[in-house]
């Protein structure tokens, strides 16, 4: 830090279980996460090439040495296994993965249907060659998941293998744990978490009210996806109470 | 593309009449230009220095001749040639066409009151000069054209000599074809399709939904404007198939 | 300019005291600040480096040095201030402003409770080390002041000490003198203009319309904060009359 304050909430440190800020590139440029790295490379955890934006990038393998070289893991958004999967080229996806030297996966079924058992057979081979990060919630607003549904499909990803579940919320916030107007569905994460540890859940959060809503509930160390690059460094500062919306927060802790 | 997936809908090739992606660039560095040309060139059939920037940004020549070394046309936005027209500097912007280099220009007439024959006029004058784009709709929100009158200014700007004509939307996506909520005018989109060719038109579309809304209408090769240049490579998997909006879409066709 | 238009408002020139554009940098790389320097810096009087993002961005000596070699001044967001003050470290603040060579400060109250007398104290001590800048407004949108209060906080800051006083908004531009819709509190505005020169005062705006409303009420030369580092061109348009939003109001002038 750049000088001493006192009475800061203490964040873990990386690599770390808790705290995680993952962040979406959508399409960088190298000179982009080089200027992101320089940045906001502490502070960030595991970066997410947003769905599959990396089929149409030309950087593709560059891009993924400049991160594999500050030492952030990096993974395919999961609707590009979707996108595999859905063509019965769940194969070409494997050999994609070791291709391109990655090591984790993500798998999620937010834009098709896909009977559960399925997705955590999927799920359970993928973790034979990756660590994989497994997304619960749809993608399309009007399906809505009951609370025990969460709580069911998360436990039994978990199980299947998923070194951590993300709860869906799409890059604009307005999805899943969310309503439409990008309000959290608050009885339902309060009820995910009696069920799930808080540190095996990462929290889509692309909107600041998002962020400061979970970071009151679960604390400084609290997981959260979704970020846009610019916006790491204002989430560091609302985890560690100097920004307005967290100031009082926890000094009053 | 970096990998192999089935089944994927079939993009034109530049430089191409349908399919087009136009850009707005509204004050990028050189770098950021280049930057851009990196991750989203290929991807890029024109761009738009928006409105009237080029007059305050300090590096207009070496930013248009590093477009040109990428091979993509540039030009400046309507609102340029309407400040010139309306301070009877025709001639004026005519000589500034030239010393740039221009080899496209936009009229308009989104903020100045001119009748329909003398924009008529401009673009037949500015066609023997270059490729001219002619742009519909108002910036005034409170000005709403019925389709007939749509359809009666896009068929005449176009005998005029314009190349393409834009149906106006300005940077927010909240005027002309959208509502002020950005919703598109569905009634008004069809009406016109009945009477001008899809190709002739680029509709300008800076938000998310309305893209997904005119790929999901038009097709893949759909002529597109206004876009950010950080949304290029989202939009081309739209195009594609490849996000959660247009996923289900193209797999059903 | 890099052409002739005629009739064009008349812009103050820097170092200005009516018509400052303010900017926020939030977390900008180096190479970043250079790309903005490039493009926007001979439009740009002052730039805020954002809240307490100065405590976790990694390049804040290096950057204030590339700021200060374009010759424009720098200072820390208020809430650092509140960050120090509030921690009893109010002495440390001023060390850490003479460590890093800051020529500016700014004291606010935005996100803490303070008796006004002792704000007053703060800016009058800080008025001998550096130039003062203080903020008037809550970033709690449910604490609203009548319009005399705005009046007299203003003036007793002024009186402290404050080279200018900045009407609050937040990086949102939803609260202070905007509602929680962004829309200008306009009452309140017109009120404080009846006691307050208005180059006294800074009105963060960060939204486009409240830019534009503000152009309308005061003219070209009104001192704006808040501005994104990609809007500095987009102001600077509408500051002349070349947007759409102010095209026709100052021909009409």
């Amino acid at each position: 830090m750049n000088y001493t304050l006192h009475n800061i909430p203490e964040r873990t440190e990386k690599p770390r279980q808790k705290g995680l800020t993952m962040v979406m590139d959508k399409g960088l440029s190298l000179r982009q996460v080089e200027d992101f790295l320089e940045v906001s490379g502490t502070h960030t955890d595991i970066v997410k090439l947003g769905w599959a934006t990396s089929y149409v990038t030309p950087n593709l393998k560059e891009k993924l040495a400049l991160y594999r070289s500050a030492g952030i893991p990096v993974y395919f958004g999961g609707t590009l296994f979707e996108a595999f999967a859905i063509r019965n080229q769940f194969e070409d996806y494997q050999r994609v993965l070791d291709e391109f030297g990655m090591e984790y996966a993500e798998v999620s079924d937010g834009s098709m249907d896909i009977v559960h058992e399925e997705k955590c057979e999927y799920i359970a081979k993928l973790a034979k060659q990756v660590t994989v990060i497994s997304e619960v919630g749809s993608k399309d607003a009007t399906k809505i998941f009951a609370p025990y549904k969460w709580i069911q499909l998360m436990k039994a990803e978990i199980e299947a293998g998923s070194w951590k579940v993300i709860a869906e919320a799409r890059e604009g916030g307005n999805v899943g744990i969310y309503r439409g107007t990008g309000e959290v569905r608050e009885g339902l994460v309060d009820e995910i978490l009696t069920q799930i540890p808080d540190e095996r859940i990462i929290w889509e959060a692309p909107q600041k009210e998002q962020q400061v809503w979970f970071i009151k509930l679960i604390g400084t160390n609290v997981n959260l996806g979704n970020i846009a690059p610019a916006e790491v460094i204002p989430l560091e500062t609302i985890r560690l109470g100097l920004r307005g919306d967290t100031f009082d927060y926890f000094l009053n802790k």
